[in-house]
């Protein structure tokens, strides 16, 4: 684990990264979509090695990992499903409701895509992946995924679904998780079953 | 299907944006990273958004789907696990050998993290998914994921994995596939189970 950060630098990190990465996930997008002049292509690249440059004047040689606040908070902005610093993550903005149930609404275009117009099955094994282990996350207790069991019902077409979770059965160490995939039309496309395991905590 | 692009134009685009698109994977790991002063940050921000205005001038309103060439060849430039235009596929570089044996040797870093200084489970799928899957494709008969069934026995840490499936049996309509990842060191972290499906040829 990484030292801590206070509160006042992580917002100060926020503000600064936050907005950065949603224009980046922006430029993913385009990349896959533009169809300008070739100049305007080659001057874009152009600007992205300059960014580049700009960037890794002082770098991390880890990976950003976990690190936590003096107060007690966890960061994870480095995360691929979560991470506010993160492009790859759309992010998804995980809520934990009553009773362990977990949910997530989130829009996927043009960059998640495999089939022609849909989400690919691996995208929609990611993020059920996420919202069934948060339902088996406790503080300071991360749990890890043992198996995953996913029936895709129905094709997720790119754009907005919702992801949810519900704990099915839980022990000391392992939560058996239970989730889907719905479309704004309210159809399950994707059905998910999980086993997290929690570690034991460190005495 | 979108209109089909002679070989020549497919060359050009590739020449023009392969390079981009792995320069962008750089800055998704270098926002991650970066440790560089507030005012270099602001300044990559500013760059970024000048690439973008530059990328936007010209764009497909849709997702890039899949795209013919004159010659018969299968453009998937968007996919988010192969396309040579998705900054967020690694991208997979999928091997058909005999039998119907397909691999992938990839480097996973900082971009696909979940547990600290580890792939994310959800990572592990979406590569399984899609190499598994691969086992199933025929020319102009994509598969889709029927069901897909993960277990993971080790954790799988970042840097150099290899991704296998191989074919278990299989109908007109259907592959059973079973895969795997395995480190460095030779040991298997997750094994996968899937059948995808190919729905009928338009006659």
């Amino acid at each position: 684990m990484k030292e801590p950060v206070n509160a006042e630098q992580a917002r100060h990190v926020e503000e600064l990264y936050g907005p950065l990465t949603r224009s980046l996930r922006t430029l993913i997008d385009l990349v896959i979509r533009s169809e300008a002049e070739d100049s305007d292509v080659r001057h874009a690249h152009a600007l992205i090695d300059q960014a580049a440059a700009l960037l890794s004047s002082r770098l991390d040689p880890e990976p950003f990992g976990v690190r936590t606040t003096a107060e007690g908070g966890i960061l994870t902005w480095g995360n691929v499903a979560i991470g506010m610093r993160n492009a790859i993550a759309p992010p998804l903005d995980v809520i934990r409701g009553e009773d362990g149930h977990v949910s997530a609404d989130v829009t996927l275009d043009a960059p998640y895509e495999g089939p022609p117009g849909h989400v690919h099955g691996g995208v929609c094994a990611l993020v059920l992946d996420h919202v069934l282990g948060a339902t088996a996350h406790r503080p300071g207790r991360p749990a890890f995924t043992g198996t995953l069991n996913l029936r895709y019902v129905a094709p997720t077409r790119l754009g907005k679904i919702r992801i949810e979770a519900w704990i099915e059965s839980e022990t000391e160490s392992k939560t058996v998780a239970v989730g889907c995939i719905t479309n704004p039309e309210g159809v399950v496309t994707v059905r998910a079953e999980g086993v997290f395991i929690r570690p034991k905590a460190r005495s």
